[in-house]
């Protein structure tokens, strides 16, 4: 028998069709200041909107006024073990956590109000969870949340001692303060080009 | 507004009904010697089935006479940059590279021959490529293949040299021959022991 790669390769439109329901869905949950009121349980996706003033982020929060339909990010928490583990545990309180700790980030970050962050998240666990992934990549297909497409490194984590020599992230030029980055001493990137490439991708 | 975590959770019955698709997919797909006829590009999922005369694995290879219907072990390979990555990369060879990696374990492998063993594979590019480790996880849950749930090993990779004091695992015991697995110098498990646990699962 002739060897024919195509008929093995697996193709299903309910994988589109789920990751639009996904979307749909969260697109409909509720908003709420960021941290989220609560500490809760589960893995998933969020996204956080910006209404504040910040001179160069105003398309951004003037575009969410009446309605919050423009996040400045998009993230994910994916259970423990992701690579290997066989189900999404729902001991894991991982999306929480980073809400937590993106809402530390920006109190820390100079320009920035925390109080001018809202989020909405989605909660996937079990079978649900194997979406994470492919969830959080369409958002940001969808929306090219600034803080993932334009301005490296909000998300990024404390390197920890013996690794401080790295440079800070674009995030932490812009928006100076978090404790951990302070701590970098490696080159950093021009303001100035930051602040253009920007005004450049909101025009 | 009262937080209510239920608000967020996102369920879709389409989520299970692709993995059942994708099974479905894999057992029509066409069946291979190991490793496949040629090299092929992508990621996926893929089952090997044994049909020799080792005599542990006779229940094994009986059930299998038929049809291959039986896998004694279920893999993936997944996207490089996995965890990170926004799509699956159509670049990555890893299946056929795991295949080509398990027929050289079979082959230095005591008391097997790779003639016999089959093997189905299926392609998981793109959004799909998002399945890969659920398939996975339900193929394992519905087969438990004796090499992914009773003996431990077989998917192991070399260690590389300075870390070759973790002990052989139950696979390499059993199948001694691994050029890698013979340079591990941890206390063995017990070949009577892997015996015996085979014999109980397969009754």
């Amino acid at each position: 028998m002739e060897f024919n790669p195509g008929k093995h390769i697996f193709k299903s439109p309910k994988v589109h069709a789920v990751i639009n329901e996904a979307i749909a869905f969260l697109n409909q949950t509720p908003i709420y200041q960021l941290p989220s009121p609560e500490s809760f349980i589960g893995t998933g996706v969020y996204c956080l909107y910006y209404l504040g003033k910040y001179d160069i982020y105003k398309k951004i929060a003037d575009a969410n006024m009446t309605e919050c339909n423009h996040p400045i990010y998009v993230g994910k928490a994916v259970p423990k073990g992701w690579r290997t583990a066989r189900t999404g545990s729902e001991e894991d309180a991982t999306l929480a956590q980073r809400l937590r700790e993106h809402s530390r980030s920006i109190k820390q970050g100079s320009g920035l109000d925390v109080n001018d962050f809202k989020c909405r998240f989605m909660i996937l666990n079990g079978e649900e969870s194997s979406m994470i992934t492919i969830v959080e990549a369409a958002l940001i297909r969808k929306y090219r949340p600034l803080w993932n497409t334009i301005v490296d490194g909000f998300g990024n984590h404390d390197p920890g001692s013996g690794r401080y020599d790295q440079a800070k992230s674009e995030w932490d030029i812009l928006h100076p303060g978090r404790s951990w980055a302070e701590k970098l001493k490696g080159k950093s990137p021009n303001l100035e080009g930051i602040k253009i490439k920007i005004k450049k991708a909101l025009e």
